[in-house]
């Protein structure tokens, strides 16, 4: 059994409360929080909710500490903060600054004596893997990652900042032609606008000027300039009715060659298509703390990432039912 | 450095030779046969063939040796007793023979110290890796293979032992309504027949009753007596212009459900499309190869399978470039 804390209770942190509940090896035994405890009801029978600075008080509670929190100003500081005290798993997507990441953890658990796995997710996470194994076996190629169809919190933020904007969801679409030029091995050249789409719903605030908030969206920088970008006006009950969920999803394509004249073509692509993002991510961190609880029992110490875990950790079965039922 | 000896020099060994042609941390020394050295011309330079039975007196100049034979009478006598003397990685793809062949293996290696990979390639090997990190993601859910379209070497042989026929090729073929429904999320049940065609092309003999070559083929038992069945007569020039490469590919999809009520819907598939199957094989094998030399350096010793290596030691990057540029 794996005994797993929970810091941080927004999307993710049910994500993995709900992955947890579906595992028969794990337990979820606290939720940790920096806002007020009586602010959250958590849906596991039986699981207290404390404060992020009784966090010290439960160290013999828990084998695993998985940290929800954001990637922009809350992971850079409690990972290596929680890694002195408790093996832990997050979720850090900024990928340029994964290698400063790392060094910190690294550095923190290997003189407590702790297990950290930093990036887990689907990207980074389960798209890093496909990366590196395509890499691997075709050395000769040509990678390519499409995302969608699925919701940017992180566009979708940028666009509730807009004035006048009410509420706003935004779709990622990669651009099907593309795609479709890539899955036959054309190895085309993309720029940021070929590759995506994207897709702005819109619920204005009453008299706000339309016109205004969608150019305002389209020519942001970094976050639309260099896409196409499609902004709807909806009202406030087709965006409950229709764009509650967060979808998400997407496609890592390697496109190769082997053979002594390079003569020989091959395409490795890995697809996801999720319902619900943050349910997903979920899932993945807590395969990754129950791989984490294993490698701290086995006394191997410090930070790891998604390629310095051997598969069979990650699952609850044997070696033996392994190599009879899924090799 | 790692040097390589292959171990029989037919499709999938000339497809090993060809990968670690294209793979600057990788050199082969030799190649070995249980036919005439001279019947053999080896593509690289500076190698050389010998015969199997002089295999001991190499010893001292080979990391890893990579066993290219057949699975059904080759690798369960060679692979336990190559390990006597040499790191190994073997193809094994007898997938109900994997645990005895596993077991066997793993008492020889630990008895000598070194490293043995069996049943790497692309199923069993990505496929398996495949079904396995989506059954610790997803672990509710439904496994589905699909294989195709591509060239089956076993079915081919069957039909060319039929009287009549002078050369044969069969294409396994994914049903595209099956897989779609698949895709979907529609979880269906899906029997043998529903999930692939088979299609055979036959140059026959002179004279030859093509109707009984037909019959006997479509009513084959195991073989193809439970699918549908096509088979076209061709001619020599034919069948050599059209049907000389190895195409062969697939999918692995696995849907499942995450969630306090399984109510978000998932589907992780990982798909392949190749040109040249022996030659993605050998570049499998190869990748394995490099891991087994690094683990028999750190004393990991025994019998191993893709489950059991963390996907770093797969690749010739350092693990800085790694979290760099593919996490």
């Amino acid at each position: 059994m794996t005994r797993v804390g929970i810091i941080g209770y927004g999307n993710l942190g049910r994500g993995v409360e709900a992955s947890i509940a579906n595992s028969d090896d794990m337990e979820l035994v606290a939720v940790f929080t920096r806002r007020s405890t009586d602010s959250i009801s958590v849906q596991t029978k039986d699981v207290n909710v404390y404060h992020y600075n009784d966090i010290l008080n439960h160290v013999e509670e828990i084998d695993v500490m998985i940290l929800c929190g954001g990637s922009a100003t809350d992971l850079p500081e409690m990972t290596p903060e929680i890694v002195k005290a408790f093996n832990v798993v997050d979720s850090f997507d900024t990928h340029t600054n994964i290698p400063i990441h790392f060094e910190k953890v690294d550095a923190v658990a290997k003189q407590s004596g702790k297990t950290a796995l930093i990036s887990a997710g689907w990207d980074p996470g389960m798209f890093s893997l496909s990366r590196l194994y395509a890499n691997a076996i075709l050395n000769k190629g040509k990678d390519y990652t499409f995302w969608g169809r699925g919701v940017s919190q992180g566009h979708s933020d940028a666009c509730r900042r807009v004035e006048g904007v009410e509420d706003a969801r935004q779709y990622t679409i990669p651009v099907e032609e593309a795609l479709m030029k890539v899955r036959v091995g054309e190895n085309p050249e993309l720029t940021t606008r070929e590759k995506h789409t994207r897709l702005v719903y819109i619920v204005a605030k009453e008299g706000a000027d339309q016109e205004k908030i969608a150019k305002e969206i389209i020519e942001m920088p970094n976050y639309f300039a260099d896409y196409d970008t499609t902004v709807e006006f909806i009202t406030r009950e087709e965006m409950k009715q229709n764009h509650s969920g967060l979808p998400h999803g997407g496609s890592v394509i390697r496109t190769g060659v082997t053979g002594f004249q390079d003569e020989h073509k091959h395409v490795i692509e890995y697809n996801l298509q999720l319902d619900s993002n943050p349910e997903f991510t979920g899932a993945v961190l807590v395969a990754y703390a129950r791989a984490i609880h294993r490698l701290n029992n086995e006394n191997v110490v410090g930070c790891k990432t998604v390629f310095d875990i051997a598969p069979a950790y990650l699952i609850n079965m044997s070696d033996e039912d392994m190599r009879a039922h899924l090799l």
